[in-house]
């Protein structure tokens, strides 16, 4: 358990790289594979590759390499993901229609299988192969089904309601896309935050060398 | 423009959240903070907002803390946003209509300001006060206008041809919300990828202690 909060969360992000890069290597035909290929493939180092793994124990065999599938079945036991995993999202608004439209089509290991909203004319329509549920009967449904993960994509001003709802029916980890600050004891938050990322692309523009040379200039 | 090489890229993303903080610090009146009062408010470690901020030189005074407005100041002129910043917006599906009416709504320094679509029936409908224009126009109006940032919210198939047509046009960074990983020459590329960010948040949940036990055992 404690595991968890020694590794650092950049790591766990880099995890689903491996994966997706193992699983697709090994359609192709790749049995075993090494750190400097999974390098050249997925662009990230072979030392952070190599780093990242050991967290979990020892991989491989050295002058070898990894068993392309046994590597992306232990990423698989590592994240928890070797069974299918439900997701609830909350929100069946333009975002969330296409956060389950694509999580569906994807037919990915994680995936929302259950969705609610609290409008009545959106309550009752359906996404794909999903109906969209009313917001009163989350916590219920959430809790039977013994969902752990869900994505919020509701306004602001619902969301922390939500969240903490969500954390009543045993909701661990949650992926926030509203455009606030959402936290609750016990739950992991991970938040897409449009402004942030937008804000932080703009210092990897020329704009920025433009706007920055005063500063520049004034500490040189 | 090599300073922007060495700066790790967890540091730009956290900027934003320093940027949001003081701006909010200063609206409630605070005049001056620390790195332990940023640190109580934003989550992260006053020794790591410390580090993250030396790397752009030397703010604030030691016992005294920040002046809140001038550090605001300053991470705008970093990130290169004190002036309004311009966001290309290509796909006008369910995602990019929720991007494009979030982005608007918000006021934000970095904004969508044009936003493309392939389809006819799509073209010429307005997402609050912008109009969607035909993609075909896409690359000339981009160039023109001096836009350097975009966001792709298009399918996976579309998203390359895309992203080729936008670095013609001069675009240097861009948000890219395809479920395919996306590269051009000079071009930054940051993924917002739902099932990588749906798999390492199944890390955070007990599904992954109940799934890892019979790994834990095997190396005990």
């Amino acid at each position: 358990m404690d595991e968890r909060r020694r590794i650092p969360q950049a790591t766990v992000r880099r995890l689903p790289v491996y994966l997706r890069d193992l699983t697709e290597a090994a359609a192709h035909g790749v049995t075993v594979t090494s750190s400097s290929e999974m390098a050249a493939r997925t662009g990230i180092s072979s030392e952070q590759i190599r780093k990242d793994l050991a967290y979990f124990g020892a991989f491989g065999t050295r002058g070898v390499g990894y068993d392309t599938r046994l590597l992306a079945a232990e990423i698989r036991r590592i994240l928890g993901i070797e069974r299918r995993v439900g997701v609830a999202l909350v929100g069946a608004g333009h975002l969330g229609f296409a956060l389950a439209r694509y999580s569906r089509q994807e037919h990915a290991d994680v995936a929302i299988t259950m969705v609610f909203d609290r409008h009545p004319k959106v309550v009752g329509t359906r996404i794909g192969d999903l109906t969209v549920l009313p917001v009163e009967e989350m916590e219920e449904r959430v809790r039977e089904a013994g969902i752990r993960m869900a994505v919020i994509a509701v306004p602001g001003e619902e969301a922390p309601g939500v969240l903490a709802a969500l954390a009543r029916a045993g909701v661990e980890a949650v992926l926030n896309f509203s455009p606030v600050a959402l936290s609750a004891p016990g739950v992991h938050v991970q938040h897409i935050d449009l402004t942030l990322e937008l804000q932080s692309l703009a210092f990897f523009t020329s704009l920025r060398q433009m706007a920055g040379a005063a500063v520049a200039e004034e500490r040189a």
